[in-house]
């Protein structure tokens, strides 16, 4: 299976990279450091990276960038990272995504507990989370030739300790989880799933 | 108490604003054919609102442009209708607002069953209606001096029986199931709450 993950220069990126590359053909793509490059605030680079990619079975997004710090700097302008960013980036990935994917083909995003179990601090990315969540139900009656469409939803995760302060009382998600919550979406037979781990 | 209708001029703000004008004092706002003009999709708009109005109690917001149509047609551009709408217009009213409104005063968002229960040609309004929802956990426990924030989240309503095709199976929402949700929202305690009719 020809798998791309995007946001694999990140921590979770370059987990799922390495579990899943003994098996498959993983194309790595990030805004910088990987096999491609792709801005995913930017529907034309979105493009160009299909377009080098050619078919492919499932896409993978771990990339969610949003404004993370004080509710009292939150207005507009910060906001924006998390629809440019987490929602948008996402979506449009899967818009314009839909019409290089092979039939029977997925797309697996990435949303997080914080849509509905807040923390202060991250109310863009529960936003965000909430957007995608919705998009991914409402994609999955949409998405034609077989095509599936789920969100893995971690909160904290083990590998990202500096987080744990943010989360109190959350038990961080193993990597082994995440792998196992993106194994369930790429593998498995669901689609339009929260896949909350 | 003196209570906001954003999008007066709709088939839902006309019947609330006459359910709460007996009682209450009932500022209507609309991008047009109210007492106040307001272009929620402009931050400057909605500042100007606010100082026109002055001290509130309660916002209640009825207010979500959306794109309708076939998922075919569903690019970037078109999704925007309902991320600057529905979503940032919404969200921009109670980031501004939060300095205008009373101590104990609340804000009433409109989101919708779209959210958790997609309908075809809808999935911009079920992405926004997430990113509302996701925000107004996350609004509540940040808000200071005890102002609230809920969302109503209704299905198809009976007045707009032209949508009813598109919702096989609803049952549609009454107006006064209608304004029951904005009242438990506005004279009720709860906050974060989301309030499905």
């Amino acid at each position: 299976m020809k798998i791309i993950i995007v946001g694999a220069s990140g921590t979770m990126g370059k987990y799922l990279t390495s579990a899943f590359n003994k098996e498959h053909e993983v194309i790595t793509a990030a805004s910088k450091g990987c096999e491609i490059s792709v801005d995913i605030t930017a529907t034309r680079s979105i493009e160009e990276m299909y377009k080098k990619v050619g078919g492919f079975d499932a896409l993978i997004s771990t990339a969610g960038p949003t404004y993370v710090g004080p509710w009292s700097k939150l207005s507009d302008r910060e906001f924006r990272q998390g629809v440019e960013g987490k929602m948008m980036g996402q979506i449009n990935l899967v818009l314009i995504g839909q019409d290089f994917i092979r039939p029977k083909g997925s797309f697996t995003l990435i949303t997080g507990a914080l849509s509905h179990d807040p923390q202060r601090n991250f109310a863009n990315a529960s936003a965000a989370n909430g957007a995608v969540e919705g998009f991914v139900r409402a994609a999955a009656i949409e998405l034609e030739y077989g095509i599936r469409i789920n969100a893995v939803s971690p909160t904290v995760i083990e590998a990202s300790p500096q987080y744990f302060p943010y989360f109190p009382g959350d038990i961080p998600v193993t990597m082994q989880q995440l792998e196992f919550g993106f194994r369930k979406s790429v593998f498995g037979p669901g689609t339009g799933q929260i896949i909350r781990l």
